[in-house]
């Protein structure tokens, strides 16, 4: 399948969105030395793999831009108009190469340890399978998604609006194990997850390993995933076991999680202490700045993107609101004088998920900018433009993520 | 991927449920002469492809058993516990061979004539596509669904419980289009669908083509599908355009419609006048006995199929109430002695759709007979029964869709 251009995108990057990882690359180690740590070969700045790697050789070719072997985003026009993307067309973006896919070869053996609860032990996901299950539908989005908008060449993969998807995820809720383990100890306030990742011996594991924290309140809503539309989780995505909080930044859903603590504060690890944290440009990350959380309401036109025809033209996109149910999508196609409502289309999945959009326009011959602006329940919209930040984090501005359509 | 073995079915078959055919294949023209006219050969009874025909090779051989070259149906343990079923798992029925693949080449200029309103004319799905999108989730299920559980040997495709899929339908409302071609014209009754197949000739076209009719009301939730599950609807399924009428039987949804008309009368087509009514067994079929319309409510065990382990087990299925929202799902593993409210499992896609459900259920060790029984919004619950009919349709009774587990 053959999809629409992408729209004009920022310089290749290798990828390299981990403080912990930038910093061991450019680091006193030596660069290569480093590097076949790793197990993988970073791609040199503006090389872009053509095939897919491996450990994603299933996915959709054709409905990926490929930043780097660990990096892929979704083509613009490969997004659709669906409540669910499809697994091979979901973006990947790895803090860390995927282990070895021995640890999906028997995914009911695959142990995650619970501490800071009453009575700690250790589960397995078999065990979790029979304690209770849900499936939520919600959005996984990179907290970098929007990054190549920011003039200032923030560092990081230059996502466009690919690093996003809508997924189902079946699990277990954490609170029904928490529960069954006595709930969480006295003095809790964050819940700490750790990944199951393979780290590189001779470098401080605290300085990449991924272990992120997110406040306590997560709890009515987290889960420990073990199914993603449908399908035994992808190791790609994080199988066999995913700690996913709905309406939370990616980030936050650790992969191959081994370990879940409630804890009394963050972890110190790099990730979360000076990682994914909203500065100014220029700053250093630090554990007072706003880490990224919960997502902010957000939307893009996903067609038509370049091209259109003088009279009605049906103008798709999708929507979320984060945490937060949609109240109203609108649309403008002239470069945000008017708007109009859209419609949404298809089911609402809950408010953790997207809502695709359309707008019937009759459009004259010329050029529009066609932009789209999302508004949750409780009143928050879009902005217009970019909150400036060092590492390009949370855009949500709709004047960025416009499109400019030539009609004839 | 390997699922849990199918329950025991009835004898295989030919897959003739379409009278016509039957007609036609058993009548004085002579069967292989027939045959090669239907460009296709029809299996020996008790013969089973092992390989999946060109026109479906794109399905999950592992998902499906295959009855004959026309007629797959969805493993009962493949059907998973999703809201959705992917597009290739889903069951196949076919009353004529596919037309070719070329009527997908160019999608958009493919035409429906619709007829009986106040301004008629032939629309292409390019034209459609600018008039309104909408996107519903419905089960899409055959007539004959549950027909192996008729005792007397109900002719047609011994299906099972998996010639039934739940998927999202992406069109434009009929209504829509109706509209905009000022309404129906007066008097009319009914929406009656004709299929884009080739038929063979020197036999009666009534016999043997694909024109259905539906009652007027079902205007206001029938669509002109082009897309199912978000891709282009595939071939197989009807594309490039399909008549959609959620919570209606199968046949009603005609494939590759060509042309749609608003009539006084129901189609004189034998598909509709004598085929797809529900009769005592033995009995001929007629326009005056009741015709596959709106599904009633039914559901069915997906998981466990043959074995447990003894203590905590969750039992998995699937329910909806055809054109009604379900009220609540109940499961029983005694066979019927006692029940319990099963959870629902994630988003409720609207009425048409299914739900599936979870019940966690403490079992011993021994022999259990799972059963399920769903009650719709307005009261009706699934009998114990089945209604004796002679072509073995809407078979809904909760006793004959159990499962029969053994714990250890």
């Amino acid at each position: 399948m053959k999809y629409p251009t992408e729209m004009k995108r920022g310089p290749n990057d290798p990828g390299l969105e981990n403080p912990g990882r930038r910093t061991m690359l450019l680091g006193s180690a030596g660069a290569m030395a480093a590097v076949s740590l790793l197990g993988f070969t970073p791609l040199a700045r503006g090389e872009e793999p053509k095939t897919l790697p491996d450990y994603v050789a299933w996915k959709e070719r054709n409905a990926l831009i490929l930043h780097s072997a660990n990096t892929m985003e979704t083509q613009r026009g490969a997004i659709g108009q669906g409540v669910i993307t499809s697994s091979d067309r979901l973006f990947v973006r790895n803090n860390l190469p995927a282990p070895s896919e021995e640890i999906v070869a028997d995914r009911d053996a695959w142990e995650v340890n619970i501490e800071g609860v009453k009575n700690p032990r250790a589960l397995t996901i078999g065990e979790l399978k029979s304690m209770g299950v849900t499936t939520v539908a919600s959005v996984l989005q990179c907290s970098g998604n929007g990054r190549a908008f920011f003039p200032h060449g923030a560092s990081g993969t230059q996502w466009s609006v690919g690093a996003a998807g809508c997924v189902m995820w079946t699990g277990v809720p954490l609170k029904t194990v928490v529960e069954a383990l006595g709930g969480p100890a006295d003095g809790m306030k964050y819940i700490t997850s750790t990944g199951g990742e393979s780290l590189p011996d001779g470098i401080d594991p605290k300085t990449i390993m991924v272990e992120r924290s997110v406040p306590l309140h997560a709890l009515d809503t987290a889960m420990l995933a073990w199914e993603m539309n449908d399908e035994p989780l992808p190791l790609t995505h994080g199988g066999p076991l995913r700690m996913v909080v709905p309406g939370f930044y990616g980030v936050n859903n650790v992969k191959y999680v081994k370990n879940v603590a409630f804890t009394e504060g963050q972890t110190d690890a790099k990730i979360q202490a000076s990682g994914y944290r909203v500065r100014d440009v220029g700053k250093k990350g630090s554990p007072d700045q706003p880490s990224m959380w919960e997502m902010n309401v957000k939307s893009w036109v996903t067609a038509p993107l370049e091209t259109g025809r003088s009279g009605r033209n049906m103008i798709y996109g999708v929507a979320f609101g984060g945490t937060k149910s949609l109240d109203k999508v609108e649309v403008s196609t002239d470069g945000g004088q008017s708007w109009k409502q859209a419609q949404f289309l298809g089911p609402d999945l809950g408010p953790y998920a997207w809502r695709p959009f359309v707008l019937a326009a009759d459009l004259s011959a010329g050029e529009h900018r066609i932009v789209s602006r999302a508004t949750d329940v409780e009143g928050n919209s879009q902005p217009e433009g970019r909150t400036e930040n060092e590492r390009g984090y949370g855009h949500n501005g709709w004047k960025d993520h416009g499109v400019t359509v030539t009609v004839s």
